[in-house]
């Protein structure tokens, strides 16, 4: 199967999880309710949950078990693509071709929005019965990782003086950090053992690297209509970019270098790993 | 021992696990490390983390096990604090007897410190090992607990037809739901039977109410100096109040049943509850 096969079919699964789950638009406060809606079904290709599920079926999980767990890691990315766009941070008025939630519902309840999806995620995570993944994910998307990565990104903007260590500080935390939590936990909840646990995020972190990569990539080659969100806003807020450091040509080569090294780790991972062989493959398809 | 003497001890106790816990304000990236620490150590009687060792200690229940728990829940009111005193929510500039957050380090670190301490808290929680915890913890701050609360408290401002069943929506959840959740989390870290945790959460319940109802009243009645915040806010936004709805003294009197309730649940409490019934008599004390 190719990824985008794989993507699909995962992503059906956990939207089809995710609306049985989260509380109806009828249920007091509607509005809060209706919001998250809007932002959790607004699309998104579920990469972190194909990744997580994925990561578990290698080693032969139960595809079920994990099912909340990566419906979980989609809440947490939701939550923070909502706080992203919010006006106080890199103020975007169009998320997956829609006006992005604080535009439609206002700042406080697109704040709020955010929060429950935060305590939601974890709440999901939980069903799995397994302790460690809270920590897995906690660590994640702490001030050492997605939160600091977001932080740094933040501080990083306008100032001329950013090289490649500070690009990559940014990147491997703000994106790579959960991307590799995704890859950490479907193998954990699978049973797989420490070792095999570590290479997965040691996969994770690479295909993470490189997804941000060619984020920056294609906010300067793609078009508003495919991405489905404000092209050419790095450059407008002059953020901390591959680009910015190393140019477009350079960018695209360390991207698929990225990716080569993550095939590499791949090699090491025991089980069943087509699909994340092409998972990755998929992650600078877009680019070529 | 009275109930002040036992928070101000475990207040020395929460502060200390968390002052080994957090970040350095060293670490990088140092801004958001800086604005934990600056919220978390700005005060704060640790009335929640008080209440949730208390009922552990009720059922002889490890008090160093339940420490990282109840350091957690305080974690969580942080950040609702931190949150809730945003420009597009209250838009307060004292908390604590010290400038807000956002007012220190900018909006953008703000809503990033309040994601980070709700994600650290459920790591903290999880530290106990018990994925029960994490569920309590999470719905008690989601869309049916804190955030549903916060949400139907910001839509009601200005609203002339607020009635009692408003304010009561609003102060169960936005306030009382964590405080429900400390004892709950307390008794079953200490391994209670389910009937008694259930006890322990009414318990908690009817001491959170009276707690926001007293709140609101020291809102109208206490200096800025005493409480550390704005005073006069709830009627200067026009906020869903005790006193707005049924006045000011029947609002005393409201306080004061639901603590009388809330110590005739305790009766049917097993183990030893004598702090536990002086938390309770401590909440309305403020008002008398």
């Amino acid at each position: 199967m190719n990824a985008e096969d794989f993507l699909s079919i995962q992503k059906e699964r956990v939207n089809g999880f995710l609306d049985v789950y989260l509380l109806s638009e009828t249920v007091k406060p509607e509005s809060i309710h209706k919001a998250i809606r809007y932002s959790v079904f607004s699309g998104g290709k579920r990469f972190r949950a194909g990744l997580c599920i994925a990561a578990c079926e290698a080693f032969n999980g139960d595809s079920e078990r994990v099912l909340p767990v990566a419906s979980g890691i989609e809440l947490i990315h939701t939550y923070s693509l909502i706080h992203d766009d919010l006006p106080c941070m890199d103020d975007d008025d169009l998320r997956r071709g829609k006006p992005t939630l604080h535009r439609v519902f206002g700042e406080n309840i697109a704040v709020l929005a955010g929060d429950a999806l935060n305590a939601l995620a974890f709440n999901l995570v939980s069903l799995a019965g397994d302790c460690r993944l809270i920590r897995v994910l906690a660590d994640a998307i702490g001030t050492l990782g997605m939160i600091g990565g977001q932080v740094a990104d933040v501080e990083s903007e306008g100032r001329s003086d950013i090289g490649g260590n500070d690009v990559y500080f940014i990147h491997t935390r703000k994106t790579a950090a959960l991307i590799r939590a995704s890859m950490e936990m479907g193998a954990m909840t699978a049973g797989a053992p420490q070792d095999q646990i570590y290479i997965a995020g040691e996969f994770g972190s690479l295909v993470g690297l490189a997804f941000q990569i060619v984020d920056d990539i294609l906010d300067i080659e793609s078009s508003d209509e495919v991405l489905g969100k404000d092209v050419g806003s790095d450059q407008q807020q002059d953020k901390a970019t591959y680009p910015k450091v190393f140019g477009l040509d350079r960018s695209k080569e360390i991207a698929r270098t990225t990716i080569d090294d993550a095939r590499a780790v791949l090699t090491k991972l025991n089980g069943e790993k087509g699909i994340l062989d092409e998972l990755a493959r998929f992650v600078i398809s877009r680019v070529y």
